[in-house]
């Protein structure tokens, strides 16, 4: 297939670019050079083609010197860049964001509708066990890279040049994982990205009509009707959300109304909801591919109000044309019945 | 696995309904009846297991008893329901949309934020070759469907009720279609959907920055600079847009300002132009899974300006968490040495 898989080196790859659509004015991130990551997902290979086994693995200990230098780590022992760590956070060996205005490419800043896509780019490897995500690992693993996505989420607010940082799992080839050993991504991103925006304009609509905040009266309606609802505990809830996008979408919220995840103070016991939420959806549904994102405030100043939550999305059906050229989703499961089924 | 295939007969499936998320304001259609249907996209059944075979598929001719009777047809002999047909359209057996009130759901109105999904869900079988698209069969046949979409489009606005007509292609697994037969789908939305809103609201903003159509303006850019032109006739255009999503992203363009698809009164010129680019996909990519609909101007009353087009969108590549928790859409194929490849 000619062009899919560019002949090139890394050295050569060319820049990563944001580009406006002239209509939407929405960005997207244009990163020509990682058609030529090892695992990139989809055609590029075929799914047939054969997994990095844990003896070839970039990010398993013992092979730190096959990445980039770290970023930070949990360790108990051992140098940087040693084994010894429990999350390890580094740059993105293919980044589709920069720490820097790449000297090639200044120029562009010009054009307008385009522009370098500076930002950063991070895996977290949340777990030294190429075989075993963190839940499966155990509550305390699950603890610690909590500990890391708010660690990297302050850090980069300090720094002053992120409008948003978005951090996601994807699990399982069919939910885009391009490397088998458990991992997160962060995207730290120079604009608030449009599902955010949304859920902000969503989130200031209804304060100025209830005084009230819209997720904190779904978690009353979720606790006083019970249908929706998955696990709970005295600070946090899981339900599958009443207008679930996919089968078996479920958030993860915090009952007391905070706007920034960095601030959530009570991450061992999130931790023990996540672990349990997490192993169940692997029994329950054999092991789905899925995504998770944490859905938090801007870095940025911000005038309306937010609550934070993670949103968990089992990838079981294919989008289509009416969600992909319409913005249209289409439920095959009731949500009331994915709840039954995750309870 | 439990539950994903739930164990009920189509009469006692539950009637699909809209929900209207409380945050983002936006609708999604639950649909929890379609996950019976025979060849459900994604896990179910898993990709691995048997299409039909065209001796026993519903949609070749002889076979129209299997299917619900027809809304309309184009044939040269032959009644109702038998076998001469050319294009022929019909209700979807496993509709997301109702044309009617469902009886037993009808006190749902009154829920806030949950109503009946009204509108047409229909299945546009636009050639009676099981193993030919129309455009392997040649411009005439791809004309006739391109007729039956437009005939489509100005039926339902005569019945007042639908306020957009979203139709689509997809075609192969990898981009969710579920019939090997080649078919079109059309579904009579009762209300605009977000991605035209969208564009709409983009429209809009532009006349009132330039005085000018967005769209047209970019036709001249494209024509211009040449670098993200793939085929052009004297009417259209077909290009990869400068903020494509998607590898391999085009679109097909009219040349004059048009805003109703169902007004393009050149459908052979179009049929040619389609022809020859589906054959060029279908070479320079493998036969690749695809998408495409048909962006065009809502039904309604509306005062925004707009411009139709089609879009189609190659399958090749996964989204994941940026794409599915952010709106952010990573394209690792520049538009340029896509419509390099493509021309």
């Amino acid at each position: 297939m000619p062009g899919i898989v560019p002949d090139r080196t890394a050295s050569s790859q060319p820049q990563p670019e944001l580009r406006r659509d002239p209509i939407t004015g929405q960005w997207v991130i244009l990163a020509a050079g990682r058609s030529i990551r090892p695992h990139a997902p989809g055609r590029i290979p075929s799914p047939a083609s054969k997994r990095e086994l844990p003896d070839e693995c970039p990010l398993c200990p013992g092979r730190e010197a096959l990445t980039p230098p770290e970023i930070c780590a949990v360790r108990d022992g051992g140098g940087k860049d040693c084994p010894g760590w429990s999350v390890r956070t580094l740059p993105n060996k293919f980044p589709i964001l920069l720490s820097e205005v790449p000297h090639a490419g200044a120029e562009r800043i010009t054009i307008p509708g385009r522009r370098p896509a500076l930002g950063s780019s991070e895996v977290i490897v949340d777990t030294p066990l190429h075989g075993k995500p963190p839940w499966e690992i155990g509550p305390a693993q699950v603890e610690e890279m909590l500990k890391m996505y708010q660690d990297r989420i302050r850090t980069l607010k300090s720094d002053g040049s992120t409008s948003y940082v978005h951090i996601i799992r994807n699990h399982g080839r069919g939910a885009a994982s391009s490397l088998e050993h458990p991992h997160s991504q962060l995207f730290g991103l120079p604009f608030v990205p449009p599902d955010i925006e949304s859920e902000l304009d969503g989130f200031a609509a209804a304060r100025q009509e209830t005084g009230a905040c819209i997720l904190c009266r779904m978690i009353e309606e979720v606790e006083d009707e019970g249908e929706l609802m998955v696990l709970a505990t005295g600070n946090f809830l899981v339900f599958c959300p009443f207008a679930s996008r996919l089968p078996y979408e479920a958030w993860v919220v915090p009952r007391r109304h905070q706007a920034k995840f960095e601030e959530c103070s009570e991450l061992g016991e999130l931790a023990d909801l996540l672990t349990r939420f997490m192993l169940r959806l692997k029994e329950r549904l054999d092991d789905p591919p899925f995504n998770y994102w944490i859905h938090t405030y801007p870095l940025r100043d911000e005038s309306r109000p937010y609550h934070w939550h993670i949103e968990i999305l089992p990838r079981l059906t294919t989008p289509g044309g009416l969600e992909l050229g319409a913005g249209v989703w289409v439920n095959i499961v009731s949500p009331e019945q994915a709840a039954a089924e995750l309870r």
